[in-house]
């Protein structure tokens, strides 16, 4: 990097509305600017291209600067095509513009035979329509006056090589089927090389100088899986050349089509109108910001980065992905970590969408409903009931988990059971039942929530056994969602026995597959009772495990993480810290060690305040009355206290759980721990992950702090309840929820909350202000003073 | 065909409860077999390979007798497989079990080395998993023993044969990826030629001596196109050996897999157990009768028919349709005919499944909406406005009518105007509407429905043109239900002006796109309007033409079915019903005399009566009201009578609509033309068109007939009204219907009807019969006697 390119250096810098962020780094426009902040707007791209291939793919061909969508020219006498490294930068800008989805990036550069040229580019993946995607150059020479050669292309060369410990395997996913021109259309078709996906693109360049187009000879190059076309035009001192590529996509997974290659064809020729384009594109984000912004008012950039993490949510998944049979993986469409295995990240990220798009969320459960047969096809083989959905799943709902991982810190490969993590079934059944409770879609329980519930606790029924020494049931060689403990020390047993997040969970599972039954209505019951072979004895069997599940404490008062947890050693949590930069990943620091996190009172993340984190002290003291426990919801702050001191905050997740945990008793510390989890990604607090995927659970997570936290927001016998307690930091919150069909507008400014419905035809809804209780419904403003 | 098998031919007869159909006859094993009534079963495996090819396609390969699933045999001394011409048939039966979804064949027969042999097969394609089918043979030397060699297969090389005067088109739809063994399983992967979609086969066969498996050498056959393993067994006389053989399928068009090979085999390795698969298909059947069962008294076959046609249009589109980005074909997938396109038949299938499963209506109404934008090109590309679905849609949604068509009479081509139905939108829009009636989904509305209703509604103000002279708006150059009327007499110009049809119809649409609008609350209706670019002006443009739409009369109280029709010559009926053994196809026999059905006073099907089938009295008289004509509802008989005689009943939808307008005028006429409805498939009344498949709107219609129109069940202002007036024949009737979530069982028997809610957590639904008003909530019994 030269002297004039580490000048331009710029920080993150918010402008206006709080919809742009720009970041100006030559430093980008090498390397990192492939993930960050290029990425922002080959979201939606990429996850047309993910679902193609069931992986993340490589997003070179769109991101890679100086090659941005496959568009680049070399001038009069240049050998090489434009190559960033051998010109001079004199100025260089980007700027992301959420409201409009729009990437707009300026460059002025000098070569070394001292032709000065500008290059602004305005890019866009199509909200409007996801089959399409354009970029716009508009071209300047400052000073000179000359040929230049153009060259747009199609590659299916790319390659999966955005994350580097995945190096060992196999990165070249797609071949190359067909390809070539058509009129003023180039063309490729590639297909996955396993699950035979095929992936369509068509492009069109075409230049114009002020309204007039440019007519231009092509010359068409077929090289090993690319196809170039390029052309010259003759460029003049100080006037604009517009240089304009239409790029759309298919895929053999796409729905109303005939065949890939014939509909990307079909839509590019419908679509000659950039700026058309372009519009209907801005108009489709400003619709869906209308549902999901969320204003506030706190200092920094706390509203920046609320916009920047929605925007990035509504890049992975959006009403163009309802009734597609796609997840939400854990790392958006953003990278390649985690290879598009889905987990339980849908947890944090569901809240968002059920008060917004609960036709998405709707189409998320769809997609864990499609893959009930191998989830029961997966307890089967381990001679278990019911269904058990895997830890990682695949594209047809196969178990994905590693069952090795390599420690980079080390170079070792060691055995991996956070397979066990059965949990991620008490996710979805979590999801199905706040799904059910935002909309009061019966139509959805009965059709598919009850089945998945009930097939969930039929599973978790069937891992129980009885303890005859403890005269409780216990669930034995699970990992809870703190992945550090995965054994006993020393055990080669892999799990741990009761782990209390799970236990409580399981006893709240058999409850609300209960309720949920009762929902359904007596032709449904009977069916499901047919088709899942269930019958009153193993209803009775539940109700008897929810009531006597073993849940482990420390001290009276203090739950246990699990089985044995208080015998652990305490870590010296202040050595390692001083020894190591980041012990966010202790236990590879451990391994390398050769020693083991197992062995200690140490947390990736505190699963036991998940705990907290789900339920309301109200419900939680319930559930332990129901499993036979008393708990006092004063001890929650010593809880909190407790395993706060012994986590090392290795998932981003950790930080969203304690803002959200500390929220009631402990204001500062929920507002820093937001602070903290709302940079995550934009910080790459990681030190390096951000780059192979933002942290789409993270990334909602921090948006539902705000959201649901700190406004009290929650859905309980049909009620909303709304019960607003602010950090200090926060003058005013608003934001659009639709409940039950009525889209309500909430606005919380000093003390006051204004409730506007606008829905004239809307059905009433009942709304609990702390303790005042009513019913909005048609047109109505409310406005409590509190 | 000899004596002997002459002999065995038995009439068609009903069985038990009504769930059974036999026929057996040496005939049908000879040829028409192939599609009637063999085809039954073949429903939904065909239909997962019909919507692989987004055609129909042969179905030889699983019905073809004797070759029953790609299954054979030959004994000791045989040089050719089974052939049916080389033996005599000693005893023939095969009856087709609707309760369980299965078909059972008995044959006993004789070679001519005199050894007799008996075989059962017993066939079934899965309700339970849509993946899976599966034959058994019980196979019995009666006079012999010896070896017997089996042939199992998998062909790739069928053809599209089914229909005559498709021969002139390509007929081979299928190249072979990949085809062959793995451990005791043969496997094909297919993959359609044009549409790039890919199909997977496996199957598994093996053989049984009571329970044990006998141990067989397999030899694989690989032929072009084919793969068959053959295998050896020692039979005694006496001694019954089961042959059981297990197919999986998968496309790539199925949700939740990797790759449809790997998942076939996948799904196949996990199904070991015939009898179990067995039980859950005829479980799920169970369940599907449960809510589908229509149970009638009546004299002769009514209820075998009724439960024949549920039984059919289950085949085509259940449960497992939904989600699907599937539409319901004309013919099912029982037959090449009209290869898969989707006209407007839902109109008469989706009042039974709105009642019983509307989450499938949803799924219907869904595949339209992702036609919208290919229906919005269409528009585009004529110069007008909003969304035009086409006529014969293709699974694109591009318009697949034909422009010239074959008349197999005279061997000539034709033009072919019938593409100009632009009803095909009406008859969408009135589907919305009445899917919202009966499920009350606000969300639907929202996110789906008012968007078609409105796109439609445009397309409709932009084909309609002011008229000075009447001072009215016209519809010109349409083409009605009535597919005889395509032009004026002698005209170069394709279509009729302002069918009456089309143009009430467009009022109607007009005031419920308004309904719909709204509906849908101010957030979504502000997207919209943005989304669609419709201004204030435009609504009231609407509103304008809605009320001003031109409908021409013959005379006071008799409309006319197109502007000028009362002018054209009668038709003498007489005299052509005595020249040919049947007229329904009167345009073919016109055009190949040299004159045109274009020019009478002839109808193939009334069209002017499908305004009496789709609305009641009042509101017909409203409609017409809003359009500033006044209709006096005692004239509908008066035009019913017009046009019944003047209707060669060409189409097979006809009659249903004749038996519904004249249930409340005629019960006597009603149940006559309620059963030609019923029998037309069964008797193939159109000679010929059934083994093209069957009539998917002609059987659900006739099943909603009963339904609705002699139940007098309609939704209106929210509430489900009741008006029973049977025919004489029908002593009782039952069934069950979903409104609104609540599952009702309603019971009509004497002058009594029972209505029965068991769901107990029912939300309160209305329900006026005739003119009593009354709340069903929760689990209750209601009598009503009248």
């Amino acid at each position: 990097m030269n002297k004039e390119q580490e000048g331009l250096r710029e920080a993150l810098c918010t402008l206006g509305n709080g919809y742009f962020a720009t970041r100006g780094a030559a430093e980008e426009a090498e390397a990192d600017d492939v993930h960050y902040p290029g990425t922002y707007l080959a979201g939606s791209y990429n996850r047309l291209k993910s679902e193609v291939a069931g992986k993340t793919l490589e997003n070179e061909d769109l991101v890679n600067w100086p090659n941005w969508l496959q568009l680049s020219f070399r001038l009069d006498g240049d050998k090489n095509w434009f190559r960033l490294e051998e010109k001079q930068v004199l100025d260089y800008r980007q700027e992301l513009d959420f409201s409009e989805g729009i990437l707009r990036r300026e460059m002025h550069f000098k070569d070394k035979k001292h032709r000065e040229t500008k290059i602004t580019s305005t890019r866009l993946v199509s909200m409007a329509n996801p089959h399409l995607a354009c970029i716009k150059w508009e071209f300047t020479p400052v000073n000179w006056s000359g040929p230049v050669m153009m060259r747009s292309a199609l590659d299916g060369s790319v390659k999966n090589e955005g994350v580097k410990r995945y190096k060992a395997l196999s990165s070249k996913h797609l071949k190359i089927i067909e390809q070539g021109k058509t009129n003023d259309i180039i063309y490729l078709l590639v297909q996955t090389n396993q699950s035979r996906i095929y992936m369509a693109q068509a492009a069109r360049c075409h230049v114009y100088s002020g309204n007039k187009k440019l007519r231009t000879n092509r010359e068409i190059l077929e090289e090993e899986g690319k196809i170039s076309e390029r052309f010259s035009f003759q460029a003049s001192q100080g006037k604009t050349v517009t240089i304009e590529k239409i790029i759309s996509v298919s895929s053999s997974k796409d729905r109303a089509i005939n065949e890939p290659l014939n509909s990307s064809l079909e839509t590019l020729r419908n679509e000659l109108d950039f700026s058309a384009l372009k519009a209907r594109h801005s108009e489709a984000w400003s619709r869906l910001w209308k549902q999901f912004d969320i204003t506030l008012k706190s200092p920094g950039n706390s509203q920046l980065l609320l916009r920047l993490h929605i925007f990035h949510l509504l890049q992975t998944s959006s009403m163009h992905t309802i009734g597609r049979d796609v997840g939400i993986p854990a790392r958006g469409w953003h990278g390649e970590a985690y290879r598009g295995h889905i987990f339980w990240d849908e947890l944090f990220i569901f809240p968002l969408l059920n008060y917004r798009l609960p036709d998405l969320t709707h189409s998320l459960l769809l997609y864990r409903y499609y893959r009930l047969g191998a989830a029961k096809k997966l307890a089967e083989k381990e001679g278990l009931k019911g269904a058990m959905f895997p830890w990682q799943s695949g594209s047809s709902g196969r178990e994905e988990s590693q069952v090795i991982h390599l420690n980079p810190k080390s170079g070792k490969w060691l055995p991996d059971h956070t397979y066990l993590q059965r949990h991620v079934n008490l996710a979805i059944a979590y999801n199905i039942w706040q799904y059910y409770e935002v909309t009061a879609d019966r139509n959805f329980m009965k059709f598919y929530g009850a089945e998945m519930l009930l097939e969930i606790a039929h599973f978790f029924a069937s891992i129980t056994t009885w303890s005859e020494f403890r005269q409780r049931y216990e669930i034995r060689n699970v990992v809870g969602p703190d992945e550090f403990h995965t054994a006993y020390p020393g055990s080669d047993e892999p799990g741990i026995n009761n782990n209390a997040y799970t236990n409580v969970m399981t006893s709240w599972l058999f409850s609300h597959a209960k309720k949920a039954f009762e929902l359904i209505g007596t032709t449904r019951q009977e069916a499901l009772k047919q088709k899942l072979k269930l019958d009153d004895r193993e209803f009775s069997k539940w109700e008897e495990i929810s009531r006597k599940l073993y849940v482990p404490f420390i001290k009276e008062g203090i739950i246990a993480q699990f089985e044995g947890y208080e015998q652990l050693p305490e870590f010296d949590w202040e050595a390692y810290r001083e020894k190591y930069q980041s012990i966010q990943r202790l236990d590879r620091i451990l391994n390398a060690e050769g020693d083991s996190v197992n062995c200690y009172k140490a947390s990736k993340q505190a699963d036991v305040l998940m705990l907290f984190y789900l339920f309301s002290a109200e419900e939680l003291v319930q559930l332990f009355k129901d499993m036979g426990y008393q708990f006092n919801p004063e001890r929650i702050p010593d809880n909190i206290e407790y395993y706060v001191s012994r986590t090392s905050d290795g998932s981003t997740l950790s930080r969203i759980v304690r803002s959200w945990v500390e929220a009631r008793s402990d204001r500062e510390c929920a507002w820093h721990c937001f602070r903290e989890a709302i940079v995550s990604d934009f910080e790459d607090v990681q030190g390096g992950t951000t780059p192979e995927g933002i942290h789409m659970g993270s990334m909602a997570g921090t948006v539902d702090i705000l959201q649901r936290c700190f406004t009290g927001l929650e859905v309980r016998d049909n009620v909303l309840r709304l019960n607003p307690y602010f950090p200090e930091e926060i003058t005013s919150l608003g934001m659009e929820i639709n409940y039950r069909g009525v889209w309500l507008s909430l606005e919380f400014s000093g003390n006051q909350c204004r409730i506007k419905s606008r829905d004239g035809a809307a059905s009433p809804v009942k709304i609990k202000f702390r303790d005042q209780l009513f019913e909005i419904k048609g047109k109505m403003i409310k406005t409590i003073s509190y």
